[in-house]
């Protein structure tokens, strides 16, 4: 099992109308094959600032699987014009 | 509830050293007032770093009554001297 992990940083009181988008676009990723959860968390020390956690059943599935082309374009088109910058997308395996 | 978010780089080659002081160190936090679950999460793109996710009741489970003296003290001499640099820690609660 694979989280993916990313730091959001939403253009300056833009927040709400990315939680309205995201709120649509979160049915693409819980469509794909392997996906297994995912939240959306808001941090509480920066305004704008979000955590995006998603698990995979492996990291094919989201970066192969997830980034074919007619999902993750609907996906860029609903979310990418939100960040600035754009985020670095990591991904973790639970070791404890 | 409230999810306490760490990004955690640990000194070049001590990785193995961290989780082995981690798997002693969890104890801690799991005995707090207010804990509901925590995990340890290894990063797949780069060596060395960590993430670690804490969820707690409420904001001041942590700030407050975890960094209480006796168990923070047992907690830094455990842990801290991994770390470089030392981390932020951020707060973030569920939004979707």
């Amino acid at each position: 099992m694979i989280l993916e992990v990313a730091i959001l940083s939403i253009k300056a009181g833009e927040s709400a109308a990315f939680m309205d988008s995201f709120s649509k676009a979160q049915a693409i990723i819980a469509s794909m094959p392997g996906y297994i959860t995912h939240s959306l968390q808001k941090c509480l020390e920066q305004e704008d600032k979000f955590l995006l956690l998603v698990q995979w059943q492996t990291l094919e599935n989201h970066t192969v699987g997830f980034r074919g082309p007619e999902a993750y374009l609907t996906w860029k088109q609903l979310l990418h014009h939100f960040y600035d910058p754009f985020p670095v997308v990591e991904h973790f395996t639970q070791v404890l």
